[in-house]
């Protein structure tokens, strides 16, 4: 049997103020240890990269414990059973774990969940296949509840889960309005994804294309932005609209001073008053037991070519902070994907 | 038949900007003109001053048409028919209407429910058996829901919806924790109420309180207040919370400049994500199909002595503007009503 392994990771060096900085994050090796009983040795293949990971990174109390200091950054991975010591894994086995931002990973096999390579390429997994899609999904199917002939609306449209958004939402009968930076991306969405509009955020007459896209107000707001992007939808909001608030990649950085010295709150609160709003933050796993239906779904989507994505692949482990920075500067086209080993 | 009587009435005179003035109001008078076939007469008795209406005085687009410039105030009322052309009607009997800020109304039936005098005071139809008590129970059954042991509260607990709302939650077996303003009023909701736990925003140590009173979190926070007490509540929210937003009283007066510089809304939408909170404005007849069951639960509470309610009648109809303009300040203590005539 060949020496144990090196384990290449990145570490939270320290935790950011506003933006991540390259110095935030810190790499190191580490000897891999020999497994216990019941456990396997994982070499990680790929891994993604999600803006929930922002808030991971802050101390600040939610619905999960943040990466202590020096820990490794956590994250989805697809991983190859090298070793094993637990009779449910072979040697060569394709596993989706939550191993983050490193190159080896030792599991119980408690958290592991086999993939069939032939089914579906094995990044769909981290996408429109996991955590993703079943984000957009659940969120639509739960909270936004489109019906039939309904406006939809979501931003970062060309992204993993806004892609997923808007496509199942006209699956599901409703019109979808994505909203992207820059020309490139929305004539994707529209034209790619199919979208029934697609506006530019970085336009200076954004607001007025939105309201232009959306001449009967919106009905379905999924929330995945946050900031300007926010202030412009809510206004053309409609009565008993729903928003469903699965990410805020405008806020996660900023604590940031009233823009034209005005609270906002008052305004939206008495929104949500007025035309009987649900405004409903989510996360998937809330939803867990519609993981079934989701992946049968889904699958059934994108073989009937419905359901369409795009990915970002970035080669190397040691460029994963560099591309999650980037991710939430909007830098990212598609699904980002850090291909860590083959 | 003795002549038509004279109406006295007020209008909205102008648009408040910010808090409503007394010039924003005129009195006027107008002979009552005769009644078509199917109509009714009738002469107010009590008017019911609400938040509400505040909002009316707006232009803004809201779930109800803004009273018109020269329109007769808008407003919940207990009448006695005086003539009737309507042979479900007769002269004596008592009713509900929503007949507005004046003396003597017309209608021709179809918004009037009879009530019966000797079931219980008829204040009451206007307050903790009317559209108050209502929007306490439909906020609290369909969206607060709040479980056995878990912590409610609501602002403006010695009002009429607040106190209504603490006290069905601890009908269905939560904690209540309500928030007024000043020692009395305190006293009053946790001696008198049975509340808990009373809060006085007025305090210095307001938010220490509260999060002291709230020591497991806050499950469902009653919005009806909005300001200052919802920047003390949200930080307090547990996961899941909810928020029925039924009301915004400080809201309802102003857009104000951010009090330290920062714009509260992204901290608040953090809040709704990492927390997976749900925000829900509402207005009770949304859930009208619920009040045979309300008349039937809350009758019965009443009786048995587990739901109590106080009323601030003030004298004459010439006095609404201030007394309305009071109760946006907080000046009431209890339901206020105003006694139009015997």
């Amino acid at each position: 049997m060949p020496a144990l392994p090196t384990s290449n990771r990145i570490v939270l060096a320290s935790r950011p103020t506003g933006k991540p900085v390259s110095e935030n994050f810190r790499r190191e090796q580490e000897a891999v240890r020999d497994l216990a009983e019941g456990e396997v040795l994982l070499q990680i293949l790929y891994l993604s990269l999600d803006p929930y990971m922002r808030g991971r990174m802050d101390d600040a109390k939610s619905y999960a414990k943040p990466v202590e200091i020096n820990g490794v950054m956590e994250g989805g991975t697809v991983a190859r059973v090298l070793r094993t010591r637990n009779a449910f894994f072979a040697p060569g086995d394709i596993v989706l774990s939550h191993s983050g931002w490193q190159s080896h990973a030792i599991s119980n096999g408690s958290d592991l969940r086999k993939l069939d390579p032939n089914q579906a390429p094995l990044t769909t997994a981290l996408g429109v296949l996991g955590m993703t899609g079943f984000t957009a999904y659940a969120g639509l199917r739960n909270i936004g509840k489109p019906k039939v002939g309904e406006t939809v609306v979501v931003a970062a449209a060309s992204g993993a889960v806004g892609s997923a958004v808007g496509q199942i939402a006209r699956i599901f009968g409703a019109r979808a309005v994505g909203i992207a930076g820059g020309r490139e991306k929305c004539d994707y969405v529209r034209d790619e994804l199919g979208f029934d509009a697609a506006i530019d955020h970085r336009s200076r007459d954004f607001a007025t294309d939105l309201a232009a896209a959306c001449s009967n107000g919106i009905d379905v707001y999924f929330e995945n932005v946050g900031g300007d992007v926010w202030s412009a939808v809510y206004p053309l909001l409609n009565d008993f609209a729903r928003v469903p608030v699965c990410g805020l990649i405008a806020h996660y950085n900023e604590n940031r001073p009233a823009a034209d010295g005005y609270d906002q709150l008052p305004a939206v609160m008495r929104s949500i008053l007025r035309k009987s709003l649900t405004i409903r933050g989510f996360i998937q796993r809330e939803f867990a037991d519609q993981r079934p239906d989701f992946y049968r779904e889904a699958g059934a989507w994108i073989s009937e070519g419905r359901l369409k994505y795009r990915e970002d692949i970035v080669e190397g482990l040691e460029n994963a902070p560099d591309a999650f920075i980037g991710l939430l500067e909007g830098r990212n086209f598609g699904k980002l994907i850090v291909h860590v080993a083959s």
